[in-house]
């Protein structure tokens, strides 16, 4: 079972990496897109697993112009080419494709590189259930505050007069993930520096200045 | 490779029950629940894999009185505790329980087994995925008429008329499925009954009596 025990907190990157996933590695393609390129689009054919090496990428839904983002993978996270969505570079960015059946099967030879892979996706399922949950039962203000929020715990990095988060994405971007426009978002994050709870220090840079009062945004009633 | 291909088109269910994995299906504890039990509330502290034997099970997102059900199981479809949703009994239901950890290590000795276990996630996901396309871009006349065609495609009867569907639920039950109210869809229903695209049966029974008028509802624009 140390072979389990291992893959825990390890992602699929990382335990490519190691001698005893090297034969699985040599199986996979490496590709190069440029920041801006669609990789996969909805109901694609092919039926492939991608894995991201380098860069950033996003799997959103669209439709006739409105977009909704389903999730933005760094290296070491899972995709795959057919689902209902668009996946996309966010940057310059490698990845490794594998078809998803050959990549099923040099799963099932190494213990580490299956149970990663299970975690990946039950990491993809616990996320768009987390969306169903926020479009449904609440408010944009609360969505936007709660994505502020859970970037700040997760990111955030203590500095002069607050948490300093580099979110990394353009309004329009964090407008697409909580499910809204840019005018909406960009009014929301007016307010909140109004309120002295965040400031907009750089492009995709916030600081935030009163945790509290954003979780409380967030999250109005105690549980 | 013959354990893989006889795992296509099986779910969990019909795998447990063959000679292969007699040892996994004894690791199985099997319990019984009454129509309406809640077996799982969100967040539980068990993370435990449940995989229906008999019955139906929903398996629903709550708050404040307000429901909105992620997927409706019945025979050898599978789930966790341990996620935000409420997992209720929707009929007297039989279900095997088992720790995740300790279900994985079962599955990771059967090919079959953890193949099914993939797939039974990635059904989970591109059902989430759906769910979120639908409430996000589909107004509720669109999600209830797209309810009603692919429920006819699956399931639908050929008889005089139509297309004879059982779905098995009451209009607040479809209600919580499209993410609206139980009213609202009644009267989507009528509508519907007015327009002689459909006709209800009985409770739960759908005489479908124009698939084309009904499809077009759903999906106006040609793809």
């Amino acid at each position: 079972m140390s072979q389990i025990k291992r893959a825990y907190g390890q992602n699929l990157l990382q335990l490519l990496a190691s001698p005893e996933n090297a034969e699985a590695l040599s199986q996979l393609s490496e590709r190069r897109y440029k920041k801006g390129h669609i990789m996969f689009w909805p109901h694609d054919k092919e039926d492939l697993v991608l894995i991201v090496k380098q860069g950033k990428v996003r799997v959103y839904l669209g439709l006739e112009g409105k977009e909704l983002s389903l999730s933005i993978l760094g290296p070491g996270d899972v995709y795959t080419s057919h689902s209902r969505a668009y996946v996309a570079a966010m940057e310059d960015t490698v990845v490794y494709l594998c078809p998803v059946y050959k990549f099923y099967t040099l799963t099932t030879k190494s213990l580490s590189l299956s149970l990663s892979l299970f975690m990946a996706l039950g990491k993809l399922l616990s996320g768009s259930i987390a969306l169903v949950e926020n479009l449904y039962f609440y408010d944009i203000d609360k969505r936007v505050a709660a994505y502020f929020y859970e970037q700040a715990l997760v990111h955030g990095e203590p500095s002069a007069g607050g948490l300093l988060v580099d979110v990394g994405l353009t309004v329009d971007k964090i407008a697409t993930i909580v499910g809204s426009s840019r005018q909406t978002v960009s009014s929301l994050i007016s307010g909140m520096e109004k309120d002295g709870i965040l400031k907009k220090v750089a492009r995709g840079e916030y600081l935030i200045l009163n945790m509290d009062e954003l979780k409380y945004l967030a999250h109005p009633c105690p549980d």
